[in-house]
């Protein structure tokens, strides 16, 4: 049951609409009953149910055709009014706390969203308005260093990737970092370490690994970048406002992690409901006779599937595409990176490359290497190479492009 | 029925409005009955219950009347209890998930709203705050690149476009592009391509078609050309802050048609709703007779038609209007570069023309050209003729003067 | 009933309220019940249903009396079961669809409120940030103009109003304007020149009414005014927070009068509902016998009323007094213009007429222009005058004063 | 009634909790059920409806009893069916329409919190932000005039109140003064120079009661003094941002007063379900015979307290303990004032007076003015005394310590 | 039961979330019938309920058997009519209420939570921005004090923890500070004095417990502090956005525990709710026999069950696990500041110990205070002691780590 989670992951295309809206989807509802999570998470106690019903009709059928020992009484028989009055409260009790769980895996998906979009968005802001050498402040203190320029830990990146502190490429490793640790903070699947080996450096990945709460650390990085990228500070204000947006929807995702419905509410709606289904055979035996038995399974089926649901999107991340958002948050910034240069020299005015402009621009994301040669500014290739974020073997690459 | 969701996609007028209030809209609603792509889209699950329910009720007749073969034992008969004790549970499930649909719909037009309003939110601010020529940071680039300037692409561009890179026109095409990418964007019937031609210049629109997110390339754009106008930081600042919001309403659009209502809750009140509707007939022939089957028929039209509308409207990008919507921006915007002229003069106190001023001010939207002779200043022909947003043979022009 | 919905436009009071809550209210509704709009909305459908409800039953009775040609089948009788089922299905619609008006209904009270609210929130800007004479920039242009200045067309207005680009009133003015115009924008009662003509000189007027939006014209004014203000960039960015609210709220009372609740909803509401009250005489002979005719209307009177509700409040603008809320908002704004020399008094020390200023302050918003002869500092009489917006004959200026 | 709404207004304690929560509470509704507002709302209707029931059956009974003249037919029976086949409808509405009121309490509830908050907060910043003299703005205005400085209206003031203007207690007594003019004004109970007489100086006074609308007086006089106090211009947008939220929180419970829900879902609710009462005795008359007068008693008992409930708190200011959270405000404020020396010596290092610090911090807020004599630095005394605020005698002052 | 509420207060880790949906949930929760709270909250009223329906049932027994003297009446005879009409109602209402208190539990955690995430990101602010050193406000005024500096009180500070007023770890220990004493305002468990010894010094200490209102005292150091840090304004300006939204989050609390939900609709729910429970048995006699004893009980078991966790649930604060919560953010400040020099190293470029600055990142957090003898910069020693954070022998400090 909990590996069957892990198939729910998904993202809807134009045609998965289609799909979902055909008159056909009945019938594949019907030839999916038996894979269905849900199905199989209730299964259990709907045979449990079944077989109590069969027990009774079972018990009163021989009481009836006096195959028991005459001292035995038979079972009570409960009236159908009680029933009645309380399938009401029952049916409400049972769709009210459905819903609560719905909202809660909507806020899941709209605040993990809301960390990816954030991103996208800083990522933005840091595309346009980072300066593209290393900012003075850096500068400096690099220049006191004078060590070696440590060699970036990626294998695709070029050797040209002059200086690792570039504000705009580092920002962008550490936005992806992010996410990554995001969704590692969120799941238990994954090891932090094999997420982040091909986005970070070396000392990086192990202060990253190190840290008490890695998505925090991450966080701080990133305004430590953007404080030391020598902007205005009203600029400074703007990012960092989307730096507190990352703060608050980190802090809703962990707060839907921390805190289930009031475990109250659960457990009464789930006694209640046993109960009234225990209940149920000794009250249709009168009814139904032994017809009741596959009757008392179907309404044990969908009582007990609504409640299953409302358990099973309560916790929201293990069954939310996480990978594939953060995937596509990573594909974006790539391309920001990428089209860089294109867009700049569209916004300047087509300096001297008029004719072949669009052809260039046109192949620029799909190959961003081979257009250092045609420019010959100092600053573009640092941000054109863009070394540990082309996550070139990834398969989330491919995810880039795919609209919805 | 997937061609039947574009005939949805309508904006209300004061008129429609009051033939949807009057008396005659329940005779209206009988007569449409057959158009109404809800009917058409669960016909043929109404026929098989129908079907269905026809063949009980036949063979229940038959053996009523002993003409079948006396081994065949009778349709067993399900009690009326226990479909009334879980009518009311499948009810608040169909009408809760409509109405979770219904929010999703609600957020859809929020979102696409959200992005048109912004813009034109973007275009008041470029209209009032961005100086008329180009700014400091573009002219140097400008000079030094000495090139011709490119000619815009658009046929009505009238040949005294001084500069392309002039920053408010240049943000209002692009605020244009975004529009119509977003649209491309979130549906699958258009070509980019032959939305964008007549808005950008050829250049652009290679850059656009190619890049990796059109509607992220579009804001990136806006951020640039933004951060060259010249403006100071704070009134930056202000527009960057109606930029983010452009992405997070993208986002929410996006994470709509990524992320459909968790498919365990569609499928198991799909589910639920067939199976209660396949005992019905078995239900109901102790009570009705032959008579259940149009009964059956109408109650299967009811349930499976509010099932339906669930379905139709999750996804609602593929029936809101949102070529109007953009229509309407684009006129709002192209009538904000027309109009700047007239609200310069009035606000700076009326200076030379005061005499026909307002017959100048009343002819503007009509007819932007001609009001170039008329003023001297340097700066302002940039901003009358507005090149390629006039938008003179859209189908969409005619849109922007109508009030809802 | 078009004409109903103007008698709906009301606002309460502290009397209101009480009457509202008092024991007599169920003699009140049950008297009033003639005059309701929604009765009368509900009549023809109601009666259609009882006359079809009498044919059913003068069939009924002439069959059971023999009185029909034999060969006349009896109408079939449905059985209450199918009538139960679904009356919770169709009980749930109406009531949810109704709630989803109601949502439309209250986000446009939200929104127009937060177009009022926010032109005060404005004009409260203005007056303590605005400098007193016009603005550096504005001096500029008008110098160089040396055009004589034109004369303010409100009647109302003192011949010391002494430069029409004061951007205080100014300001002032054009709020006003811009909340009669999105009256204008959002009903189709009024003609936009008579509402603006006893606010605007007749040059802005027939700007405004020559513009393709006028709503957006006002809003770009108010941007320009703010702009050319001589504000320090700060405080222009708090004040473009609040044109950016101003076009976000005129967006979404646009969007509801764009937007109806998806079509198909409201007609299968419709139809189930007509479709079930059809059944109802069927199903109810065997149970009532003539009797049913009373009940027949009864049932449909509450029924369909609740879905005439739904539709009455779903569109909101024509039902809502949004004159009054208008005119609130032009007392407030001519309240502050009219008090702000008692205030900047109260707060720069109370210096050479600590005496008489309470006195002085109390008749300040009576007699705003009386002030003039004891004070003696030079920019106050154009603040105090505040030509166009005394609004001494208006009948909105008595709403001014009333609290709720 | 209108009086028993004033017992309403109670803010909760711990101890109020536990009691809330006690198994107890059923016994003690039980017995306060003789004093509840809502039942002896209701009193007259269930009154009418048991007379009513009463009169069915005695009618009946003597028609049974044949005590009646012949001629007079028996009362028409109602059957149970078209009773429960709108008991649904007439539910859901009833529940519908009480929460729709429930939203509007709460909203009340959330906005007049909203404005004691945003006061508190304004005075945070001013504590913190505002300099301790007379910004020199008003040092300028201050020395011209020349005046002696007008003495304080308070009679608590100690006489070293040096200067009226000194912003920081200016802008807390006009804070304290917006408070209780929005409980004015959202009441009719109290006036308004009884509740600011002490709080404001007597030409203060004069200005507010004469002004158009009270709390957008002392909005603006706030706008002023913040204008006024010399901060940059930054923390001058800051403020006003706080500013703005006060004028939209005011606007939300204005909003709130003028209009009620939809009066047609109001009627029509009550409409339904006088009907149905009225309907109830024909129908109970032939299931349970005079027992049905305690029965339809009972009915009407819970029916109409749910709707009496929904109109009780749909306005939503009479029943909220304004008073008690505007005086709550007060505390804070007077408070910050007061503990403003403390946390300035806290922060600034604890510079010559480290040994009796501690007690001297301890003994601030009870006894603030005796720490004047231990420091000597020039501006603490303005601040310490805090003149108007002390509010030594108000009934209020007790409440600033209570923790919820 | 007020003891139970302690244990309730639980945060969820991912292998509680494996329990919590695992298919043997429904056993546990028959297991634990016993042990719950809601359970033996409501077991005197279900006792009631039992008995008075046993003594029913006797009763009508006893008359039946003619054991009772002859002129008493048997009981009365309630239909089941009036009973199902009303069921309806009275689930609506008991599930509406209980979703609105679950409305409220949840606006508790999340206003509780939201004070947390701001004190995270106020210190993620301060740990990037703040300067190392003392501001130079500070500076100046902390020579002319010339005290020696007051020793920490913390047992785990080193020694070498210079100015107890660098503003870094100052303001890390009031936002701790703030974290406590929210705690101990929202709860009535706690003293305020134990919470925070080992955070604050002596004399902030009883400064803090000495005024009036704690967590406002703490929220006004926070803006002294961040005032006079010595940044630029516009970062100001941001940090003071995020203590606006602590007082307002901190309002949210304390609106929570001020005021319940109306009064007259827990008390009519509770009122409806008992009446129908003591009509049950009379209405179940005829159809049940003395079986209805059982089944009383468990309808009173349900029905009162659900009223109980709607009046459970209404005051959140003594059922969340707000000291948890606290705990967490506060480790995650002492992460910040122990974690602030390895970012510092990884964006200024890896200066001079580019060999083991991994591995000294590796262990930073562990042990920060040996890395003091690897850097030799001035100013890092006071931000890697952090003194009196390391919150050495806190039982809190072992909840840093966990993900969620």
């Amino acid at each position: 049951k909990e590996e069957s989670r892990k198939t729910r992951r998904l993202t809807f295309t134009f045609d998965d609409w289609k799909r979902h809206r055909s008159g056909s989807r009945y019938l594949y509802h019907l030839k999916t009953l038996a894979e269905s999570g849900i199905v199989r998470g209730i299964a259990a106690p709907v045979a449990w149910v079944t077989a109590f019903t069969g027990v009774v009709a079972a018990f009163n059928s021989a009481h009836a055709a006096r195959l028991l020992p005459p001292w035995l009484p038979p079972l009570p028989a409960i009236a159908l009014e009680p029933m009645q009055l309380t399938s009401f409260a029952l049916s409400l009790l049972l769709v009210f706390r459905t819903n609560a769980s719905y909202s809660r895996w909507d806020e899941g998906r709209r605040s993990f969203g809301a960390i990816t979009t954030t991103c996208r968005d800083l990522a933005r802001q840091a595309c346009s308005w980072f300066p593209s050498g290393p900012s003075p402040q850096q500068q400096q203190q690099h220049d006191s260093s004078s060590s070696p320029s440590s060699p970036s830990s990626s294998p695709s990146s070029s050797p040209s990737s002059s200086s690792p502190c570039s504000p705009r490429p580092h920002l962008a490793r550490w936005l992806v970092a992010l996410g990554r640790s995001c969704v590692v903070h969120l799941r238990e699947e994954h090891r932090l370490e094999d997420e982040l080996r091909d986005v970070l450096q070396p000392q990086e990945l192990a202060a990253v690994v190190a840290s008490a709460h890695p998505p925090n650390f991450c966080l701080q990085m990133i305004t430590w970048i953007i404080r030391t990228a020598g902007l205005p500070q009203e600029l400074v204000m703007r990012m960092d406002e989307n730096v507190s947006r990352l703060t608050s929807s980190l802090a809703a995702c962990e707060r839907l992690l921390n805190t289930p419905l009031p475990l109250s509410y659960t457990r009464h709606t789930s006694r209640f409901l046993m109960g009234w289904l225990a209940c149920l055979p000794l009250c249709l035996w009168s009814y139904c006779g032994p017809a009741m038995i596959p009757i008392a399974a179907l309404v044990a089926f969908v009582l007990l599937g609504i409640e299953e649901i409302g358990v099973y999107i309560e916790e929201p991340f293990s069954i939310l595409a996480l990978e594939k958002l953060a995937g596509k948050m990573e594909a974006a910034i790539a391309a920001m990176l990428a089209e860089r240069e294109t867009i700049q020299r569209l916004v300047t005015g087509n300096s001297s490359s008029n004719g072949n402009a669009a052809a260039a621009a046109a192949a620029a994301p799909a190959a961003p290497a081979n257009t250092n040669g045609t420019t010959a500014t100092g600053d573009k290739p640092a941000a054109a190479a863009a070394p540990p974020l082309t996550l070139g073997s990834s398969p989330l690459h491919s995810l880039g492009a795919t609209p919805g």
